[in-house]
């Protein structure tokens, strides 16, 4: 993990960073290490990248209200990243389908899956990266922590990272549903915007809470699929969360809602985690 | 109205009334009158009454948390009311086809719906009389509004009821729905559990926002009635919330979200409504 450009604003720090080829942005609060703290991953949309509008954002609340970090990359094909003929191709062939009013689904959920079968190896990667840099940084007080009686703080701890969230709609599910599957370090997951029989299966494999988000009027997202992907989800506890609208139309308050759902769960997590 | 008995526990006072033949419960803050307070309608389900278990610990949330009031009818056939033999049979009968594993929706939606015929005239004259109860009174500082710079604070002037909202599953969304179609007043409602074509034209009429509840694994009530019910709704805000799990299983913390979701909307419009 190669980090590169470092910025601060408000008491979040913005560092960039590239590995394996793969461009990505980490948000910490200013001046603390990574250790013990919960970690949110931030997939994006299609067509979006790991700064785009929205992320940036959501990044920069969970770190300010509770005091996680926040990773982000650039799929495969998006952002900074140079697209390949595939890639090249899919952009200008569902152009062709929208235009001409034919149906994307199937073309879409293609196209995202071979995505997600570079970008799941990827966000495991940094996963891994990331847990050597917080066992190399130390840790301090985390978020959720500081009530613990008796606790003594130990800067200079090894540990590794704190709970994992993963946030991402549309592509962004497309990608972290299969990582949800494989990775046991991710804890909780906001998914949404996607649903195709191709997905039931890994989505059979997730067994962590998730909040599922679901526009009734999504012209690229039949609604019958993301109902079945919904109900693939393997998780006991598991919610759908539908409203009104198109693909790009989820009501402001209902990812405020999301944010706050990965957020309940992390610090849940993060409690029962800590050593005694 | 008659008002029969009174009681207070924890700043909440309790009545009891009735009104042409229907008994109700009425609560509102200690020694507070009704006049532009948000009120509350509470239905409940099938085989419950109005002081059912969950509905008098919301009713008290409402009044603890927000400064509401909240009123509850027993719904025809329920509760201290008589059982008509039509009512007598529909409970033997409902009891043999789950015995015989056979499906129960369209019956259920045939009764509850002549349930509702009976039961929505008496909220229209629940809202009457409170209305007129809530001129007699005067009005103290409602929610929501201390913060009014310059108000005046006036016990004396005669106000209707505030904003009112209709909280109300299963049953309470059978009797609830052809409510807040005939009733301008419901400003805003918490439905579902419920979901029978036979219900889509009345659906159709509701305006208001409305958050509807879903159970994954309802055996009483077909996923595609359910979903096909909030489809029908007219209001262009409403969000539908579905979660794993039977009839009876809703969680916890969903009914804490659909009291939020109600709150919110009722000091919205209290705001909103407020003389300047």
């Amino acid at each position: 993990m190669h980090f590169t450009t470092e910025s601060s604003a408000d008491g979040v720090t913005q560092r960039h960073f590239t590995l394996d080829g793969a461009p990505g942005v980490l948000w910490q609060p200013d001046g603390s290490p990574l250790g013990g703290r919960p970690l949110v991953l931030l997939g994006h949309g299609g067509g979006q990248h790991k700064l785009g509008p929205g992320l940036v954002d959501r990044a920069r609340r969970f770190v300010r209200r509770h005091g996680f970090a926040a990773v982000a990359l650039d799929a495969p094909g998006h952002g900074e990243r140079t697209r390949s003929a595939q890639d090249e191709r899919f952009a200008t062939e569902i152009g062709e389908l929208i235009a001409a009013g034919r149906p994307v689904s199937a073309w879409v959920a293609r196209h995202t899956a071979a995505l997600a079968e570079r970008a799941v190896p990827e966000w495991v990667a940094v996963l891994d990266a990331l847990s050597g840099e917080a066992e190399r940084t130390g840790r301090t007080e985390g978020p959720g922590q500081a009530e613990r009686p008796g606790r003594v703080e130990d800067p200079g701890h090894a540990e590794g990272l704190g709970p994992i969230g993963y946030w991402g709609l549309s592509l962004g599910s497309a990608i972290g549903i299969p990582l949800a599957a494989a990775e046991p370090r991710v804890a909780v997951a906001v998914f949404g915007l996607t649903g195709h029989a191709s997905q039931a299966e890994a989505a059979g494999r997730v067994g962590v809470p998730v909040e599922f988000l679901l526009q009734w009027d999504d012209a690229l997202v039949p609604r019958e699929g993301a109902l079945a992907l919904f109900g693939a989800l393997g998780s006991r506890e598991k919610t759908l969360h539908a409203n009104p609208g198109g693909h790009l139309e989820v009501p402001e308050p209902e990812l405020e809602s999301s944010e706050r759902f990965l957020a309940r769960h992390l610090i849940r997590a993060g409690a029962s985690a800590a050593p005694a």
